[in-house]
């Protein structure tokens, strides 16, 4: 924490578009670096699931619990000192499925998440409760109270037709191992962003694009109707953080999912993907790695270490991410 | 097991209304003296709740996993090796109420039993799919499909105007200590006995009404509609086990409920609340505890040793039951 730093910044009002690790990651940098309660997470929900009657949202447990500290930081997902009995009992009584890791400290976050649901409160208002606990220093906001959930479209093993299965089967089941065709987000026709997602990209001062997977993580928030509008109109320089590093991916299957698209597997090639908001795309600037070679046109492509290998460089990311924004 | 005894008993079929805990150590006893796959325990659901959106069923759950070895023998309910993280969790973000005691293991059974039940599929159907796994030995069914659940009425603390709460409440959370001036059975009026009960009672040879609570477990069973008068009609001879025991109840608050109906806590006196069948009433026989005093017009009362202290005595009470039954 600078606190000379900040005394010398004015209130500025920074909103990340985030999916799961790399984007709680890059906020625990964020918060070091920007004044507190000045950062909004936007974060993917097409990853949600429901499993055994709870309702789960991996993107969003991951974001609170690294900022709120209960994140297993091994694994990079679920809570540290975690145990399996309830999965373990789960498979005694053949309940299906039984791939899914889901912990016995995790569950009782999905078991209070889905009696809010049920008793009829919003997601955006159940994760703020969630968060009431967790304090991650961040407002964290969900993409949508209503369900999208990311489909894949594979080959069917086997019979070789074609069928759409939920992205945490392919990814968790199938450790994305099936060709994807294509990605669906269900339920995106329906939804609508958040309450204060538009609002907060509306007096934005920077908007950050997350080293998430720009398919299933920035992609699926921005399949959101009226998401991409809203951003496209932030008054804050928009910068987007390469998730592509050395020519492959830290972490996750954006390497499998960025083809899909006819997506390059480079910074440049995300960067492209993304498009200069000056030409119809998202962005103001680009922060690829250092020695990654990328030429986005239109937009200011910045090279600095991205490898979120210890606090301080995550730190550091973050601050270069600050500075791409003007702020 | 006595194979030879069996070898010269004609099938027999045995009903056994069943509270929790002394229901469940009963049933274990008459699973050796009665020939396999003979016994039906109707099992009392008056206990049931819904916590943090788990459909729970203690009595249901306590018959089956003690007859399946899965039982704490200690506590006498709930999952031997239990651990309770979720509920710590639960506990953490504040989710009431805090006072139940919901352990990870038995979690996983109230998280099937939920999800079926949301599902559409009655309890019987859950409680035979539950049983699936834990192979109890016998029959166990349910008192009913439908939701009834036992509230007490007793006086606020404070304001001490009379208001209902539910039977764990009173029972776990307040440990039976607010004075009880009713008990209710909320929903028996749209009730009606589980698939198997009526026909079960139809055609038994013997019926037992195990040493469990008078009023909130053998009484809420009774008090489903059609289930008494089924009772009534058996061609079996029933016979009661008391659950008083030198004058006092040997587990649960048998001694806070009785009262509350007029009924002495003797082993005379819940003889007598039962009443003699040729009466109106239910017994044929009411087994008593040795040297307890008994008199129950109308009724064959015998004075047996009634402690269920290791598994040969419970044996032994549970054939002093078949043979007062004549089976």
């Amino acid at each position: 924490m600078d606190n000379c730093l900040w005394g010398t910044m004015t209130f500025v009002e920074i909103v990340v578009l985030a999916g799961g690790v790399g984007g709680a990651r890059f906020l625990t940098g964020l918060r070091e670096v920007a004044p507190p309660a000045s950062v909004t997470a936007v974060v993917n929900t097409g990853d949600d699931v429901t499993m055994h009657g709870l309702r789960i949202c991996p993107d969003l447990d991951t974001v609170v619990y690294t900022l709120g500290g209960g994140i297993d930081p091994e694994r990079g997902w679920g809570r540290a000192g975690e145990s399996w009995t309830v999965k373990e009992e789960l498979a005694a009584y053949g309940a299906e499925p039984t791939w899914f890791g889901l912990g016995d400290r995790d569950l009782a976050t999905h078991l209070v998440r889905t009696r809010m649901l049920d008793a009829g409160y919003p997601l955006s208002d159940v994760t703020a409760a969630l968060a009431a606990r967790w304090q991650p220093g961040v407002t964290v906001l969900p993409m949508s109270d209503q369900r999208v959930e990311t489909h894949v479209v594979v080959d069917e093993p086997g019979s070789g037709r074609r069928s759409a299965i939920h992205f945490q089967e392919w990814w968790v089941r199938h450790r994305a191992e099936p060709q994807p065709h294509a990605f669906v987000q269900v339920g995106a026709e329906q939804a609508r962003p958040a309450p204060g997602v538009v609002e907060a990209l509306a007096r934005a001062d920077a908007v950050v694009l997350a080293p998430s997977n720009p398919v299933v993580s920035i992609g699926t928030i921005l399949g959101v109707p009226g998401l991409r509008d809203a951003l496209r109109a932030t008054p804050g320089r928009v910068v987007g953080v390469s998730p592509v590093v050395d020519g492959g991916v830290v972490r996750g299957m954006a390497d499998r999912c960025l083809p899909v698209l006819g997506v390059e597997v480079s910074a440049e090639g995300v960067g492209r993907h993304y498009g200069a908001r000056s030409d119809g795309g998202l962005l103001d600037a680009w922060l690829v790695h250092t020695g990654d070679p990328a030429q986005v046109p239109g937009v200011d492509v910045r090279a600095v270490p991205l490898l979120m290998s210890s606090p301080e460089a995550t730190a550091a990311m973050a601050r270069a991410a600050l500075d791409a924004a003007g702020v």
